[in-house]
């Protein structure tokens, strides 16, 4: 251990375009969210591995001792990543009691940290306090799970070796290099397995490389300079089945193929049209004419998303509160512009009063990265802190 | 004249598919309305033509011997249809004051009549009373103008001679043979070149023919039996102006040509997947499901139209009012389905409540008809012998 505590945090995703179609085989824009995930990991001497996660109330300690007949007949990876190692999950499920069907969010969050932790330090098991706390609400679509992922991989990796601490003393945030971030982003995808069965590889590669991403038949690119865009998110906090939806979509496709595959032509057509706008905004700065374009193909998207059946008439009403004004929603909630600051309070009051949740928030924002202590904002050391 | 008086009605138009992408060469469906211009011709002995048109306060007469003057230099045309003479239109703005560059609807009206009716009776102008009433409201995009011509046209070519009385005495109402009605269908476009200059050939073909016409690339082809649906038609009465919606349109495909095609495409799948239905309909009886499919692709196409940009908030807020009590709805008002009295009622009282004028009426029905005066409502002789 290089030192005795460090920060990191990731972001959360939204998928900006094409969060149906992509299914499909159709071009995707992902961005992070930058509502972010933090951790904060302690080197002690206790002889135990600590889990402090206050957003989900749980608070969970381990004696190594007791960890260490767990890795028996495990292969030590040095950092390397290789499958899922379905022993090692199976003797994991047994030490905590975790059954088989077991789904919920704190049982998948501790599965998937003592996974990676006994995968990591499988050589030599070390005395770690780790606590994380994100401002992502969980089970909203918005990559909570994969944001938690890839700062658990960072951290771990980076306490044991395998990567580097990027941060200088100068420094109040630093981003790891290329090859080190594929490192986390592969570590972390094993968590969002563990967490999620057949998770997309979405939401963990937004999660590390931050800023917008194109996903086409599995492929992920990362943009180049694109611009940070203000956004209000609004949660409408009404549940929904990322399954069920998914079915419904192909079930509208064979049920009426010449109407639906055009309008998934259209989805994708929208990607790329988004991004060559964000292209044009790196290239030339923002302008209201480009702002003007994102929010047209925001809208048309959104239309498109109710073709698919999956839209849903709290968005509705969400789109017309916006709307009226001069705002521009989305599914999941993305919607750029320059906008007053007096506008924005009175739209989430309005927004709040549908029993809506609010976040000023941006999107574009960089992925995974290490901070100073002093770099971030007050409460959220104090709140890593008190574990 | 073979007879003293008799009635003609024909129906107004709604488009259910296609609306704009009909003039981007894609297939639109487009279906009579049930709400009907009515018409009564009556031989007199007068000298004179009169036209009664009470819905716009005009009533007006000639003296034959005023109105043959016009006629110097035209060639009888014996019923068959040649371009529109230009020398006697410009003769008619003359004698009746109407400039070129008016285009109010009495105007209009009167003109269209005065050319039809010295065109048909050129060989001998007969002395006949005109007396027309419509359900329809003007300027709604629902065909009020064919209704009109159509009536005009079949009334005028009958009263010469050129086409049958079609209704015999047991009958109530009768309609004429297909080529009969190809002339009334010529010479009503005639009356909307006189009204428009450069109008759609789909009005008075839907006028003229009734039912459900397919229109792809200047081809209308009337589908064979189809069902009579009952439908709520709604007026937002939010004016607007076709030309800007259309060049809307244009601009917006321009502007995201990949985006825009692919719907158009799927709009010209909407109006085949609802033809393929409604003959389903046709040939196996109607049933919920069949109504199902019909209201899914209503709620399609007005996404589609909302994508193209042609939408309103008014028409957000109409489909949210029928919706909520499970009816659909589209721009210019169709929707299908069998639904419970008291539900129509309530949503009738609501929808009038937003400002908005409403019709319980049905799509479907027959095209240019002759009826006998006890067939027609007793309203509507009434109101048309009243002049």
């Amino acid at each position: 251990m290089q030192t005795r505590e460090f920060f990191v945090s990731a972001p959360g995703k939204v998928i900006l375009h094409g969060e149906h179609s992509v299914v499909h085989g159709k071009v995707a824009l992902a961005v992070s969210l930058n509502l972010r995930t933090f951790l904060r990991l302690q080197s002690t001497s206790s002889g135990e591995v600590h889990i402090n996660l206050p957003n989900i109330d749980t608070f969970l300690s381990w004696e190594i001792t007791a960890l260490q007949p767990l890795l028996a007949g495990c292969k030590a990876e040095q950092g390397g990543v290789k499958e899922l190692d379905a022993d090692l999950l199976k003797r994991l499920r047994e030490f905590t009691g975790i059954s088989e069907d077991s789904t919920d969010t704190r049982s998948m969050a501790v599965l998937a940290f003592l996974y990676m932790y006994l995968s990591v330090f499988a050589e030599s098991l070390a005395s770690i306090t780790v606590s994380v706390w994100s401002e992502l609400p969980t089970g909203a679509g918005l990559g909570s799970s994969a944001a938690y992922n890839v700062c658990l991989s960072a951290a771990l990796l980076s306490a044991r070796g395998n990567i580097s601490y990027p941060l200088t003393p100068q420094q109040e945030s630093a981003r790891w290099s290329k090859e080190e971030m594929e490192l986390i982003n592969r570590w972390a995808f094993m968590g969002e397995k563990i967490i999620h069965g057949n998770p997309s590889v979405v939401d963990n590669a937004v999660g590390t490389w931050g800023g917008f991403l194109r996903y086409h038949a599995g492929n992920i690119t990362p943009l180049s300079w694109v611009p940070i865009l203000r956004i209000l998110l609004t949660n409408t906090k009404v549940p929904r089945s990322t399954k069920v939806l998914v079915s419904g979509v192909k079930d509208k496709i064979n049920k009426f193929p010449s109407v639906m595959k055009p309008v998934l032509e259209s989805v994708s057509a929208v990607s790329c049209a988004c991004e060559q706008t964000l292209t044009e905004m790196a290239a030339h700065g923002p302008s209201a004419e480009l702002y003007n374009i994102l929010e047209e193909l925001i809208d048309i998207n959104q239309h498109h998303l109710n073709v698919m059946g999956v839209g849903h008439s709290s968005l509705d009403t969400l789109c017309r509160v916006t709307l009226a004004r001069g705002l521009h929603s989305k599914l999941t909630g993305a919607g750029g512009g320059e906008t007053d600051t007096s506008v924005i309070q009175s739209t989430v009051e309005e927004l709040k009063a549908c029993g809506f949740d609010c976040w000023e928030t941006s999107i574009g924002a960089p992925g995974v990265q290490q901070h100073s202590s002093a770099a971030l904002s007050q409460d959220i050391p104090k709140i890593l802190h008190s574990y």
